[in-house]
Formats: structure tokens, C-alpha cells, sequence
């Protein structure tokens, strides 16, 4: 069931009327129309039954009364409602405006967790004027994509770029880490072998290479350190939509 | 094998050299260096074993000699070498740089035939000035995307816009035809379920919606002709998403 987030300015009161952006939001993307119900969730997690009193394409008034998980409903659209493998996508640095998008479309698909790592052959490296700019950025992503998808998972970012070399360390073995090739490894198992070995229960990272994916050094470093080499039934794909194939296909896979 | 397209101005020389962003492209992304190795094609289908014989970040020269398709070798990434499942993505119009991102991104992925189609919901309209523009834009975009993947599947664009009432007859039950819708369809299954019944080597569509999906009165369309409603084992997902999430899955549920 899709949860409206209510805007952080909302404080309990018995009915809201929003503006802009988040009225069409309501009124052209989800199409509620005046009678329509729907659940809010305010930023302290309470959740509201709401009901849609008045509308139009720039204001959307909405009443709304304290509500249950379970008693609550809406006419809002439904979306996968079974509990989400949580996974961990662990992201060499990209070019500006790809890594927000890969992080963006991550939220979307209720990944727990995004890390940025530094390899050898990323091209991009952090400004050194400054660092913080690239992690708003893509905090902003994630909000807004957290708010657009309805996502029940409360995706975050760690607030650092992890060197390649300190992976093993921080993932300190919590699950499956899985890391996607160019160019296929002795080992190499494509997804749905892997699939059918985890548990979807826990943990699962996966690491996508920047262009020109992962120096021989490095996949000898990473198979040491037990993490599994992924070959991708298709081409050779760009990170951007290695990162999304790779998650989708693992949602398809262990989701039941 | 990653085929190496030779520019179209080649004409079966001994040697080329290469400049600018091409010889980028091998010595920098592809990593070849002198000594190494490569498959290359020129515009007639004729393949080549290349040898480098001289690289630098801005030139690189390619001895070529013709070869037949299985006693040429290369250095250069490999690939998955199983023959591709012919998908056909439909896809409603998007606004121009995402519709662009998802065109590129299929093309990658070994898509054999693109179709725009306009739908109900769909807020973008062809430029009735000029509306051979997207087509160039995109065919651009089909051009670099197979260039840089080494897909040895020629993806091509149809020429014009279906509009969604066109579809049945335009597809002519050619094979099954997915579509992703963001409610819950009463037939709806997932992409796993359908996967098993379906040919592996015939054509399979698969129908993106517009931002907002489809109207229950083209969802209602769509299953008379026979269609089938896909459910997605994720969150509700931009149209984006969705297409590289579902066109990746069947690749990883369908190809061996």
C-alpha cells in the first residue's frame, strides 16, 4: 500500500491543503479526486487515513484522522507489499549527473543502503573545495525519489566514499557481496545461480564498477576477500544500467 | 566477442589510425595497448582481426587483416555469447531525456526493436513543427549505444509513433506481450511465472506505460487482445525504471 508522506510542516492538524508540486502530485500522478482515500504518514511516523475533500491541478485539500497500519485504506496505487531483501548497493564514483540517477532509481527499488567507493580506474574523484556538494545532491535524490516511489524502505547513503581496499573490512562478511565484471572471472556465476544460495532475508551487497569496471589487481583483492564475481546474461552495459538490471533482477529473483 | 565497429569511411585499408574520442575509446575504456588484440567490423558486415600496432590516448592505429567470425580473437572485453531473446520494448512516450536514457540504455542491453507509443496518460506530444527531431535524437542515441556495447543485436527505432489502439493489430500476436501496470491486475503474474511458459527465441514485447500508467479502460483493452498484465516484485517504479528492471530480469530469466 502507497503511504503519503505528509510535508514536514504538518502537525497534526484535521485537515491540510497543499499546493504545487505535491498537489499534482496527488491530483495528476496518482489521479485521487475529491472522495478518494488514501494513507499519510507524517515525518514523526504516525499514519492518517486521509480523505480528499477538495481538488484541483494546483491545490489538493486533504482531512485526516489518526489511523492503524491495518485499519486504514486507500485508492492510491497498491505496490509490492512483501518484506524487501535489504539490499546494499555499493557504488564506484560516476559522473555527476549517472550517480544521481543510479541512486535515484536505487530508492526507488527500496535498496537499504548506497555507498560510493573509490577504485582504481574511476575517473571522478571528490571535490576537494567541496566534498559535501556531491552527498546533498544525492540525499536530495533520495528524498524526493523516496517520496515519488512511496517506498516503505528508509533508504540512506553513508556519508563517506569507501576506498576499494577498506570493503572487506566495513562489509566485515554481513551477507553475500556480489560485484559485477566486465569480463568474466574462472568463478563467474550469473545471478539466478546465485540467487538460488541466499538467503532473502539477509544482506546482500552489490558492487558496480566505474567505467572501465575493475582492474586485475583488484578483482584478485576482491575474490580474496570472498566476494563474488557476477556475469550478467546480456552485454557489456554501462554502469547506470548494470547497477539497475543487476537490483531489478535480484528483486525478481528472491522476492517471493 | 566485442566486435569493434570500423568508422564508415574505412574501405578495407591495411591500417587505420584512430583519433579524438575513438581512440579514447580503445585505449582508454577498452584498455587495449600495442600488441593487443581485436575483433573489428566495418559497415558492410566484413570482420577484421585487428592488431594494435600504436597507442596514445588521442591516436591509436589498428593493423587489419580479414578473418572469418570464429578464428578471430580478441583482448578486448568479452560478452555474453548466447543467442539474445528478440524483445521488443513499446514504449510510451517520456519526456526527451528520459525517453533518450531509455532507448540508449535497451539498445545496450541487446533490444532488437524500439517502439514509441502514445497512450492516454501521456503528458508529452511529438513537436508537430518538426517531428522527425526525437526520431534523429533517438537513432542517435541507438547509434552510440551499439557502438559502445559491442550488442551484435541491430537495434532499430520504428519510424512512427503507434498510437496504443494500434497495437494488437500492429503486433499481430506475434508472441507474447508483456505489460507493466502500476496496480494490480487481477491476472496479473510476475515476471518469473511468465518466463517459463514463454519461447525463449521468439519475440517477446514488453509495454512501458507513461508516468501514470494506463487507464482502466486500456488496461481493460490491453487484456482483450490478450496481453498480459506483469506485476513487478518492487516498488512502484518510474517508467524508466521499470523498463531496464523488466527487460533485465526476462534476460536473466530467459537467456541460458
Amino acid at each position: 500500500m502507497r503511504v503519503y508522506r505528509l510535508p514536514s510542516t504538518y502537525d497534526g492538524e484535521e485537515e491540510i491543503t497543499l499546493k504545487g508540486k505535491e498537489a499534482h502530485y496527488l491530483t495528476n500522478v496518482l489521479r485521487l479526486k475529491a472522495g478518494s482515500r488514501l494513507l499519510a504518514q507524517d515525518c514523526n511516523g504516525v499514519r492518517y487515513q486521509g480523505v480528499i475533500t477538495a481538488s484541483a491541478s494546483a491545490s489538493c485539500t486533504i482531512r485526516l484522522t489518526v489511523a492503524g497500519d491495518t485499519s486504514a485504506s486507500t485508492d492510491a496505487l497498491p505496490s509490492y507489499e512483501e518484506p524487501f531483501t535489504p539490499l546494499v548497493l555499493l557504488l564506484c564514483l560516476l559522473k555527476g549527473r549517472k550517480e544521481e540517477q543510479v541512486v535515484r532509481q536505487a530508492t526507488e527499488l527500496g535498496v537499504g543502503k548506497i555507498v560510493l567507493v573509490s577504485s582504481e580506474y574511476c575517473t571522478v574523484r571528490l571535490d576537494k573545495k567541496n566534498p559535501r556538494t556531491r552527498f546533498s545532491r544525492l540525499e536530495a535524490q533520495i528524498t524526493e525519489a523516496l517520496q515519488q516511489s512511496g517506498s516503505r524502505v528508509p533508504t540512506t547513503l553513508l556519508d563517506r566514499v569507501l576506498d576499494l581496499r577498506e570493503l572487506a573490512e566495513w562489509w566485515a562478511g554481513r551477507g553475500p557481496l556480489l560485484f559485477l565484471h566486465q569480463s568474466s572471472r574462472t568463478r563467474s556465476k550469473d545471478l539466478s545461480t546465485y540467487a538460488k544460495t541466499f538467503d532473502p532475508n539477509a544482506p546482500i551487497g552489490v558492487l558496480i564498477g566505474p567505467e572501465g569496471g575493475f582492474s586485475e589487481k583488484e578483482c584478485v583483492f576482491l575474490e580474496k576477500a570472498g566476494f563474488l564475481p557476477v556475469f550478467l546474461k546480456s552485454n557489456i552495459l554501462r554502469s547506470e544500467t548494470a547497477a539497475i538490471y543487476a537490483l531489478g533482477s535480484l528483486q525478481e529473483l528472491l522476492h517471493r
